[in-house]
């Protein structure tokens, strides 16, 4: 549905309704001129236009206060949620604040973090890329090496696998609960282009990447990915990787598991066979209720997320309430994202914001007038490959009780009749 | 030209050649293993894999020492520039430094500022914005009136009608030269929508808009553009926008000159006239050689600037050289852009980026292969109107010695044989 048209504007009946009840003066939307809520208070009233408020009678900071820029005062509630139980320092996250962000692309302040051994504190000019095994000629790359390479930029999300966990309790906001994805456009260099420099080998099958971390973090990655989309990315929403983004050079698998795209990335051996390491064996591999490992599951599945109105936050009144949330998939572009407001009986279809970018934050959105009555709302995404995203119990079904990683459920919010959300599947 | 595939890379002379000087051994990328240039310090020598860094031999820094994150220290020159003569308090500007970035999104640290006034402090609980005059119903919009409307996000570029003004000496860097254009993800909602909300009538031909800064700054905007594409923008980059940006309002006039996009916005006026306001008429507007004023004049034109290899940079040495670039139009989207490696003699079509937004920069690239010789490198923008970026001579044909802004000239950069990269306009 397009809403920015006069005309569709006057033949949509939500659109149209709402503008009914702006008309009739309600306090729905609060714009009306003369509410009592403004006006009961002198000082208030003093600063409303035609008034002049207190920020125009004198000179506001002069440039050059701030030579890299940080958020206003009165958002300093908004960042990074960490954990109150995490182990802080060998094992340690910090999740998005998807309820109080807009459109796609996530600030690089408030990008999800994953540490196995800390951030490490790495002089670019100190900094080597190794690459070496089944090639024919090994090769030692500097960043200036790295950065002479042809570049390439492209906007990708970025998910750790465990978003949430299966484990209960669930979380309260959409941070709380699937905050480990985030989304930037990164700039570096194709790995299949670096990789030809190098001459792979006949039987090169897999390649080893290990980060320069305390961690030593090493995931073994399918050949057919790194000449497929992989890059080493070396910048982040136009500036230098952030240190907690593996400054200065990091990995980027699209749709992939966060932790295989290695951090601060220092080696990569060609190989015939998988390392079978500390991180994909004791972690990031699942028990499936026969017994069996469910290991190198690599690809993020299709998910969604509404994160306005979401868990934590409050509707003022009934009335219009626009839905919106982001989706995404490992396997590609989002084709489809509804979004049922009756507790899954029926589904409406959102709209999705372009730009519709593979293996990419997709925002969606959905016009709705709540009644005020108590209801649960839910997206469900649709990916390009024909992928639906399952329900909880669907997963639960299939994967048992001791699976950990992977869960791409439909996550449904509670409304109460006060307007407050919560988490309908706690 | 696709050089992601192999097909591709083999039949490509300039790819092909590269790799050639690469097999041969030369120190054109210094990356083969065992450079003289890496050995020779033993401190350096110890941290190159597969030996282990100080900074993987004892835990990094946790979680949460940066709830809200900010650059590697190793990058604190990467700042917004702020030119050293400008008057700093009340009409100042800071610059994006172009030359350091990747990309077509521009981080909120580093997004150029203009301030007429200073930057105000708006406590957003008391922000105010009044859509008055030719309407049927005037109202009044708390920030919250405003989040709860229908939302919509865009990429967009921002740029100052004097990027560069057409005064000597002319800037050294990309950055003092156009350092005031960026691009974001802007989220807010539809000036359109807003405004029927009120209720046009007839005669409604501008609205004159207004900041809530100390310099009140006031622009007329014709009512076909706020009725085409116009925001009032509440975030940047997914998170609220920055003080420096219009915290918490600003309108946003996708394609026009900066300062229309109204930061820190308190009023609307709805009218049949422009105001002529004092930026309309002693700034903004340029004197033309028959004596009228050139007044209102929005659009940014077509334009592009290599960002990679330019002024202030220095070649390592002969080779391969990616010579990279950002090209936008207020237009609308950018068809095509050109780069000349032989001072404008011949022409060679640049990669863009996908994706190639409408008002956004573009990314473009060129493989190129420097012989060591001086020469002069520039770029040449073309939009979807069929608009081709002009010469600064040809500009300066037909507006005059008496103009100041939208100069939107393409600009050369000289390289000389010792790889140093200076302003060939100068």
């Amino acid at each position: 549905m397009a809403i920015d048209s006069t005309a569709d504007l006057e033949n949509n009946p939500v659109t149209r309704s709402r503008r009914q009840l702006l008309r009739e003066g309600s306090a729905m939307l609060g714009g009306a001129l003369g509410l009592a809520a403004t006006q009961a208070s002198p000082a208030m009233a003093d600063n409303l236009p035609p008034n002049v408020p207190e920020w125009m009678k004198a000179p506001g900071d002069p440039v050059g206060g701030q030579l890299y820029g940080t958020p206003s005062a009165f958002e300093k509630g908004i960042v990074r949620n960490v954990p109150k139980n995490a182990a802080q320092y060998f094992s340690a996250s910090s999740r998005t604040p998807l309820q109080d962000l807009d459109g796609i692309i996530t600030p690089n302040g408030l990008f999800y973090e994953r540490h196995h051994g800390g951030v490490p504190a790495i002089d670019p000019a100190q900094h080597r890329l190794m690459l070496h095994g089944l090639v024919d000629k090994p090769l030692i790359f500097t960043m200036d090496d790295i950065r002479r390479f042809p570049s390439e930029s492209r906007i990708h999300f970025l998910e750790c696998s465990g978003n949430p966990s299966y484990k209960k309790p669930y979380g309260k906001t959409a941070s709380d609960l699937v905050g480990l994805v985030s989304c930037a456009e990164w700039t570096g260099v194709s790995l299949k282009l670096v990789l030809q420099e190098a001459g792979l080998q006949p039987g090169a099958k897999w390649i080893v990447a290990e980060g320069a971390d305390a961690a030593a973090l090493t995931r073994s990655i399918p050949i057919e990915k790194c000449l497929e989309d992989a890059m080493l990315v070396y910048s982040q929403n136009g500036e230098r990787l952030r240190p907690q983004q593996g400054y200065p050079l990091r990995l980027l698998l699209p749709g992939f598991e966060g932790n295989m795209s290695v951090k601060w990335l220092r080696r990569l051996h060609v190989s015939a066979e998988p390392a079978y390491s500390r991180e994909e064996t004791s972690k990031y591999t699942d028990l499936m209720p026969d017994g069996s490992a469910r290991e190198f599951s690599f690809y993020m599945e299709a998910k969604s997320i509404i994160t306005r109105p979401s868990g934590g936050q409050r509707l003022a009144s009934p009335g219009f309430c626009e839905i919106t949330g982001i989706a995404w998939s490992g396997h590609g572009k989002i084709r489809q994202v509804d979004v049922s407001v009756d507790n899954g009986k029926s589904w409406q279809q959102a709209q999705l914001q372009d730009p519709v970018l593979t293996r990419a934050l997709t925002r969606f959105r959905l016009p709705w007038q709540w009644d005020g009555e108590p209801v649960v709302i839910q997206s469900r995404a649709t990916d390009e490959t024909g992928y639906v995203q399952p329900t909880l119990s669907e997963l639960l079904a299939v994967r048992g009780d001791n699976h950990f990683y992977h869960n791409n459920a439909i996550w449904p919010w509670r409304i109460d009749a006060n307007g407050e959300v919560t988490n309908a599947q706690a």
